[in-house]
């Protein structure tokens, strides 16, 4: 097969969808089309991973009694992170809409498996984290390609991983890595929400470099 | 500016952007185009990132008596993860070339800086792994930005961090993510090279999902 070479005109398409990539919090009650989640797990399947490790698993958690033990999770953890903002802080944080879990048609937990002999420890004696890495390129990959689609993703991470280890029901040996919401968003936008409401500002891409 | 529509057409070419990207490791010497480097990282600065925070920072390494740091922390980690190898492996192991170091034009070391108090610390209460996380999602979409420039990157980790922070003199707070190799790959492949080495084989997608 021979190498593809990328125009211009894909490029900009490319910086189009990272631009437009949304942390998800507000969607349509739509479902995915049939087979869709399983379409997206197989692009992410195409993720880097140290030493080919795959570690990546995907829990597609539609029991109502398990997403009831994750929104449960969430709005203690929620409860506990708002009750440690001070001042004007805690009212922001009050105001912001933090998960999709009541709204999104699809959840889908992501953990890392740390038991598997996949990739004969190749690469992570000195940094053993980089198997969790791994597993977060696969959920970037996932998000950019259903954003592709026109599918919204959104992750969740206001949860105690043990407890939705637990509720899950997943072998003890994977660390969960992030909740998704996946669905089709409410509108479309360009700028993060926590921009928009005000959180946090933009860093400038050249404040982030330095040079050795 | 109205929402951008992605068609059928582009969905095929960020697959195939998916499955030609490669962890490089064997790099033609001629350099990244000026200002080539700057460019990749204001797209990286588009990953999201827990809270908003934007803990990643890049280092373009470039001194060379750093470059022989790394390059010493690399032969130290790799010789040890030989000798942890037995039998079959430790030969295969020997076969590998895992390291682009001596020939990648460009080397950026990438850090979560973990003391910054953007994003006020949202979202990473009960998982405040998010934070290198975030770094790694930056990291991901630099590959895939590069990749469609048809510059190659590769992801080294046989390396002490503490080693490599010492020798880029970074702030204490700052935790390594990654040891980046940047520069046009020597040849374009679809098929990873542990693949094509033999040393592990493809996890069909649909035996990493499970259902709850």
């Amino acid at each position: 097969m021979d190498a593809p070479e990328f125009d211009d005109a894909f490029r900009a398409q490319l910086h189009t969808l990272l631009a437009w990539r949304r942390d998800v919090r507000r969607f349509r009650g739509d479902p995915l089309p049939a087979g869709g989640i399983e379409r997206l797990i197989a692009t992410a399947c195409l993720a880097p991973s140290v030493g080919l490790s795959q570690p990546w698993r995907f829990v597609i958690v539609d029991v109502p009694e398990r997403r009831a033990a994750v929104r449960a999770s969430f709005a203690a953890c929620n409860a506990a992170a708002l009750a440690a903002q001070h001042g004007e802080d805690a009212a922001r944080y009050a105001r912001l809409k933090l998960a999709g879990l009541d709204d999104a048609p699809c959840q889908l937990a992501v953990f890392a498996d740390t038991a598997s002999a996949r990739g004969h420890g190749l690469g992570r004696r000195t940094m053993p984290e980089t198997l969790e890495y791994s597993v977060v390129t696969a959920i970037h990959t996932l998000w950019l390609a259903a954003r592709a689609e026109g599918i919204g993703v959104g992750w969740v991470s206001i949860l105690d991983p043990a407890a939705v280890t637990a509720a899950l029901d997943v072998p003890a040996s994977w660390r969960l890595v992030a909740h998704l919401c996946v669905g089709y968003p409410e509108q479309a936008d360009d700028t993060p929400a926590l921009l928009r409401s005000g959180w946090e500002e933009r860093l400038p891409a050249e404040d982030t470099i330095i040079r050795r």
